[in-house]
This record gives structure tokens, sequence and C-alpha cells, in this order.
């Protein structure tokens, strides 16, 4: 395999893909050869179609196929909830449960000193004008458990002041979670908000 | 996201690789909406080559751009030398190394009874018919370490007689191997084919 061979090529990007490393992009490339027709022509197809039209939503922050997307589009998820999160990931998986019907705001990070990190570069100047543009009445903190998801509700909750109610998820055991398994800052975390049975 | 959306397809054909699944490719498709520039539009270009130019050797099985691989049309290749491997990935393995200076025969596969795979499917009356063609003098069977990869190997040998030498990889402790850590099967080839030091 000479170096400028297209297959090498490939080899090479695949194994920029986050999870991949050269082995495992020289199997998943021999796969697709193996499947010229049936996989890495439609994988190919599909990537290109990707390129072409994904962009960010100016609104939000969601990636999409338009300069809005769906929904920040969708009358009926102008429900006055907002949900922040870190990044389109989270989402997704806040999308996934189908259970909230508002719309979202994708920060596109943690606020980080050691990174260097601010909060202009993390979309709160935004955030701030669409509370009062949507008519937002409830700000939903959906952001990781980790230490900078953490210090950026913070920062969020003091920031928007009393101009809307600012809420976060729930802290606790996780559905189907053992107490063995869990570790201790959650079984505080969920003894501290016990409620009534 | 809505399921005709091309980034919800990109993502179902990504968790169709081998080693992703949809979580990964998830977080692959945000990761290549992420860098389109200087990732995702070269990998589609690089996949779309591929599957425009990539094709089976018609002598070795080799995959490549042209009808014969670069090692079949090689005349330095050419030593009398021939190595059988299952697949391309140990071809590529063996290359790797850079110490085999013949060619190569892929059997695209092991025999097995289980599966129904014969003679015929591996691309073994190929190999015989090379035997002569191409002045094999030596057969070095570099069939993986299993039980359906030592099966085949004995079959070839016997189906190839006296016709030409065959040998097999040496089997033993691997360079950098701790004893504590080999299985019994190791220790035993080791210490069978042990030599004067």
């Amino acid at each position: 395999m000479s170096r400028n061979d297209p297959i090498a090529a490939l080899i090479d990007l695949m194994a920029r893909l986050p999870g991949l490393g050269p082995r495992s992009a020289r199997r998943v490339v021999l796969h697709l050869i193996r499947k010229r027709g049936a996989l890495l022509q439609p994988l190919a197809d599909a990537m290109q179609a990707v390129a072409r039209s994904a962009r960010e939503c100016l609104n939000c922050g969601n990636v999409g196929t338009s300069d809005i997307c769906e929904i920040c589009e969708s009358e009926a998820r102008a429900t006055g909830l907002l949900c922040v999160v870190e990044d389109v990931a989270d989402l997704w998986a806040m999308e996934r449960s189908g259970v909230f019907r508002g719309r979202y705001h994708v920060l596109g990070g943690t606020l980080s000193a050691l990174d260097g990190v601010g909060p202009d570069d993390l979309r709160i100047p935004q955030l701030k004008s669409r509370l009062a543009s949507e008519g937002i009445t409830e700000v939903i903190l959906a952001l990781n458990a980790t230490i900078d998801g953490q210090t950026t509700a913070h920062y969020i909750a003091d920031e928007l002041g009393g101009a809307v109610s600012v809420t976060s998820l729930a802290q606790g055991v996780p559905i189907g979670g053992e107490l063995d398994y869990l570790d201790d800052g959650t079984i505080t975390a969920a003894l501290n908000a016990r409620k009534a049975f």
C-alpha cells in the first residue's frame, strides 16, 4: 500500500475520527471496501449531503440543515420554556427522551478559566436576548453534573437574576440505579433532596 | 431531528460500521459537522474516490485500485516465495513489518464446516494455479494461530503435497511478551520449539 493510494488516504482520515485509531480505521475501511455498494457509496453520498447542507441554527446553536432549526421554527414549541444545554449531543439526548416540548439554547461548552472560555464564547449574550424576544418564562439549566457544568449553571443563574424563573434538572438516584454502585456524591444529593413517599 | 434529515441518515450509516454503535456514531457525526471543512469534506471525497476505484486484485485477492495490485505487478517481488494469509488485514500487517519481499495470496477466510466454507470458497484453486505460473518454490502459511486457521493450514499443506516447499510462521513467545501473561498453549508451543541459545 503506497501512501498516495486513495485507500491509504481514507484510512488516514478515518483514523482522525474520535474513538477510532489506525487499527480500527483499517478495519472499518476494509469493511467498507467489502461493502462498496451497500455501505461505502451511500456513506460517501450521505457525507457529501451533510457537508453541503449542515449548519448551526443562528438562534439556538443546534445543528440542522437550515439557518433556523426545526425546533426554533416550530410555533408549537414556543412554550415559554427554554432548556440550556452544553452542546448538541445533550440537546439530542433531551429530544430522545421526548418529554421536553419547549426550545433549547446550546452554549457550545462550559465556562473554564483554565481553557480561557468566558461568557462571550458561550452564546450567553444570545441567551439573554432570547428571553425577551421569545417571551421566555422559565430557563431550565440542563448542564452536566460536573464541576465546569455546575459553575456555568451558577453563573447563568446569577446573570439572569430575577428576570425569569431559573430551574435545573433534579439530581438523585438514576432510574434502574443500584445504591451499591453509586458514588458518595450522588447518594448525598439524593438524600438531601429526599421527598415524601 | 426528523428521520429524513441528512444528519440522521449519516448517523444511521455510521452506526453500521464495525466497532461503532449509535452513541459513537452520533459523537463522530457531531465532530464531523464541527470540522466540516477540515475533515467531513475531505472524508466524503476520499470515500467517493475509494468507492470509484477500489477493487480486488484478480491474482492475489489484495485490495487496491487496479485489477492487478502493485505487489503482483512488481517484478522485484517475484522471488518464488508466496505468503498465504487469511484476509487483507493480515497482508497489510505483514507489509507493515516490511520484512517479507515476496508475493501474497489472500484466502478470504478459513475453512469452516459449521459456516459451510469449503476450499472453493477460499481461492485455494487459484493458489494451486499460481504455483506453476509464477514459479513458486516456497509457500509460507501465515494463517492465524486459531483452530480454524490451523485447520486451513493443514488442508493447504496436504493439497500442495510435495509440489512445493510449505512452511509456516514460527510459534512462541512474542517479542516483549512476559511469561506470566502468556497462555498455556503459547508456553507449550515455545517450549516444544526451543532452540539452542
